[in-house]
């Protein structure tokens, strides 16, 4: 940590500063500048708070050096993460994609969609039973009876499913049925949560808050790791800006950043990230483009009948559409997209 | 609802949308323009998605008319919400202040900060057990051991205590000794818990989501409303924007908005909406012009030594001073400050 | 500036930093610490920009510590600046109130609303005749027909006037007639403007950027000033958010924050910062009571029938209403508000 | 444009509604709802302002139907826009890419940087001579000086030059070096500049402002269309978010879309869109993924010593490896990359 004195602090005052790193077991190194003195904090800065230097007397700003973060660093692991999620790969050379309704609606629904999905090639199932709704007046999800059906979808297809847990006291009960834990945007923060997925041995895709920064991403990714759950993955899925013509501003640049700073596996939700059908694909291959090593997809069999999210939803014809564009983008980018052994469909390398 | 089609929208797709609004119930209303057609949609839109409607062909865009939420409206309740804690009237002519640390720290820390805020004026005492820290490696709140430090609090000075509860699973915990149920900006769309606390007969402070809208706010107090519980203030605590000289945006406006929108008491938090002890005072005189039935303010009797948030912590001695400065302005909006009854000081009308 | 170098930087990188910061003048302080070496850089670092660090290997990031404005800094001058207009003495105790329309339209609707603004209280007249409207659809503003009407005004009421001036080739022109110049939130960086106004000796009031940040800001405020002109004030006028229920976020965090760094005066623009006639007086006694010296306030005698601006203006009555609300606020936090000599209305204290 | 009327307004107040509509010379089409009045406006709302109906009483909000731009909309113009600048076609099938410094700094840096980016097959050479800079303090561009270096580097290369134009008052002087004009985002709402750009010639490329709409941007390319030129691209350089950890936040939906708003060409500028050199070539692919039609990158031959943004600037190795990676982006989505003839590097198909 940095800490910078005012222009006119004392001697006095750099003597508390002093006095509480060295309370904090922390030793300081000194510069004196033309216009302010500069305190170097030399010591692991990870549980100190920049704040608390600014409650005394002649400080101006305290700034962290050190990212806050450990284990979810690529200081701390340089090779990536890979996570295997009943045989598919995620995180290594071939990009992975799920797909599936918003909402769990009825058997059919799900069972339907997931023959769909998994005609087109997706490798993983989606579909929420618990559903976090802006509105109580809003369809709140199937619950248990969601999560069977789930299970059925499964059985049938062999596509693992992830789905959404939004509480510590439904964890048990999504375990037994989840392949890969789904922590929603709005619980990205809920920290009781982090901490009990953290004592799970389930893989969790840990979705962007509204607007959370990276860096508060990676420490909610790290309060799983540091639990004992390495199986974290990072799933942007825009943030909230001024701009309202989308829903939500996909930030492209975080897959960027993030395949620089972390070695987990970094999936793309532009359906949630733009918030309407048509730009759904254009962006799913900018997403991949530029590194994501996946990608998580609403589709419905009939958009607008959807109980949830109709209007961000690719039919299955387009969702087949996105899946060739998308194999095209890994080529040209020296990987490739992973597909269902069973598919019918294939595009011509 | 309004639906706005594209401009060359053919009659089938405009039939589509009009079997799609019979089969929600609801009535149809054409209007044809000189460039668009456009369809009201007579009902309760309350349910509807406007963002299902353009998953239609030749549907441009949706639009609500209707607020999305009924109970924590005025049109639905004209007259102030008064919510009773203990005989503190929170939401009527008086204006509230409630004040103490931001983490219960020590048997001594809260009753310590208790006598002190008492003296100067404070009628709550604020203090958190369970703490949602950005970080796993920061102090994350005593817990249980923190409420019963609390409730002594509370016994040696008649003020009654409020705090944070983070999970449904500690709900029945937090409830055996709160006063008032804090739930914090990061849980504010933690719905299991709005849910789970509309059904306990406590006063709820709902804070503002970290970049929440407003409506979004006030659905969120419609969950716990719709549960049953109608004693909800809304505290706003500053949102996030791009500014980063602060550590949030206290949103002035929303307040003004609030006092129109809604019945719920509104309360601001300048600690958190600022961020820096030295803006806490006049920031929160601001709120009290404009219209705050309340204020909650972070003290500290040490602040360089708190265990969170101790750069945005008043001492005693400042926070005696905002009670001063903040009674001033009650009195030139036609209010009053509602004061501790055995406090020491205070100030010539 | 502090330059962090990464966790794995080789000492022919740190001998890199260190050869560049010598030729750049500069002296470097080097601190070894567990994880990451740290270089200060003393100096007058105003000149540096801490990108540029970045792009030598081994850097991992580059942070200014100083503040890299200087004429608006409250270290350089520690009294508030005053600026007197025509008497009017703007940043001392009393708080100044500018009142008018959004545009001039008209020689009868500028005559009426000054003697209507003069007589509630106001002491400097507003009233755009150059207008930067989002659409080209949009009425432009009256131009020098709009600024012969303005002069008329003053004449008739002796008010001083404030108007905009959107460019470098309208300055003269503005500056023949403007008691005070208007910089717009949309021209804060027109830094050829900046410049040009810096080099005119006329009183300007610089509006806040639609999201500029509060350094960037003062930095704009530095562009006139080092080019001679002092009499600069800074009028906050509401940031962009995500927050649509208002036209714009007022940030009242800024007036505490400019109060501290800088000596000019500070007013408020509720009108624009809220963008709703019913919510402008609640946040103008907020604005105030946390320390605004002035503010600036839409009026119009038909507000339904503005060419601009119309549903944040308010009719003269409740502008009326206004200067009573925030005369009593001044009152309560020892400051008094200026009013027009010989207007009719008065409260009782 | 459709009126909501509050729950409980009465007859009269929506009788001067009505009356306001006809006025404006637009028919009124009222719409009687279970719980609200809402009120249809028939006719060209262009120039209708939605805030003005709110200074009525008994009006709750009022939304406006159509785009309020018209010459830069797709429904006004179905086929893309193909810009000819020296032969080198924009907004066609080939992507184009202009490359160069930031800033021009010297005769040798720009002659050299032309070189060494239409090497790598550039087709557009870019370098400020005029600089919007945040602070006084930094070099401010050479100017004239800047523009000649520019010319000469055209001769030399073959190269069409885009250059920045800041005021009205040197737009004659640009016009007589520059290819294309370039507006920057600090400018997109500098109305008398648009405007006097309108009345050139020139080619344009307008820059997103920095925390701009899409509308607004869309409104901001009418003002140059309405004028009569219709020769205007649009470039994305990223808006500004809450996120710190790049410097703008680049938005990818904006590219999706305005590619189905527009008929206007789309550039991607990803070098200020994410601020740091090692993430440009990333979201450059994800740009050209997505689809847009062309790039804007900052190159300098040493960017550590660079007058500006030489921490977001490519070397031109890095660029020459950015090309090739866009060249197999445009072949995976069937389009192709414009590259200079005679280039000696050549990627395998
Ligand atoms: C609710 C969902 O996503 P998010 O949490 O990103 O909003 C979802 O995946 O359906
Ligand atoms: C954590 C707190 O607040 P918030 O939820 O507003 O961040 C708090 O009150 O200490
Ligand atoms: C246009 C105006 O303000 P701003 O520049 O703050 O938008 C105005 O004062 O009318
Ligand atoms: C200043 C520049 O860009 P922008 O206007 O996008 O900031 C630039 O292109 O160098
Ligand atoms: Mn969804
Ligand atoms: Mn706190
Ligand atoms: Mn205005
Ligand atoms: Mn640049």
């Amino acid at each position: 940590m940095i800490i910078v004195m005012k222009a006119h602090a004392t001697a006095a005052e750099i003597g508390e500063v002093l006095n509480l790193i060295e309370e904090q077991g922390m030793r300081a190194h000194i510069s004196r500048g033309e216009e302010r003195t500069i305190i170097g904090v030399i010591g692991d800065e990870r549980h100190l708070d920049p704040q608390q230097w600014t409650a005394l007397p002649g400080v101006e700003e305290a700034m962290r050096v050190l990212r806050p973060y450990k284990l979810a660093s690529r200081d701390f692991q340089q090779k990536n993460t890979i996570i295997d999620v009943n045989g598919v790969k995620i995180g290594g050379d071939a990009v992975v994609v799920m797909a599936g309704p918003c909402s769990v609606e009825s058997r059919e629904q799900i069972l339907e969609t997931a023959h769909a999905v998994k005609a087109a090639g997706a490798t993983v199932l989606r579909g929420g039973a618990f559903k976090p709704r802006t509105s109580p007046y809003s369809f709140q999800g199937l619950g248990e009876e969601g999560l069977k059906y789930l299970a059925e979808a499964r059985e049938e297809t062999g596509l693992p499913i992830i789905t959404e847990v939004m509480g510590v006291e439904d964890l048990d009960l999504v375990c037994e049925y989840a392949d890969i834990l789904q922590i929603g945007a709005r619980n990205m923060q809920n920290y009781p949560l982090l901490k009990a997925v953290g004592r799970t041995n389930k893989p969790v895709l840990l979705k962007r808050g509204l607007s959370a920064t990276i860096e508060e991403w990676l420490l909610a990714a790290e309060y799983i790791l540091s639990e004992g759950n390495y199986q974290v993955m990072l799933c942007e899925r825009g943030i909230r800006t001024y701009e309202k013509m989308t829903r939500n501003t996909f930030d492209l640049n975080a897959i960027a950043v993030l395949k620089e700073l972390t070695h987990l596996p970094v999936i793309a939700d532009p359906s949630h990230g733009v918030g309407k059908w048509q730009y759904v694909t254009p962006v799913a291959r900018g997403a991949v483009a530029t590194g994501a090593d996946g990608l998580i997809i609403e589709v419905h069999p009939d958009p607008a009948h959807a109980w949830s999210d109709g209007g961000q939803s690719l039919t299955p014809e387009n969702f087949a559409r996105l899946m060739d564009d998308v194999e095209r983008i890994t080529h040209a980018i020296g990987r490739r997209l992973l597909r269902s052994r069973d598919e019918a469909a294939h595009i011509a390398a």
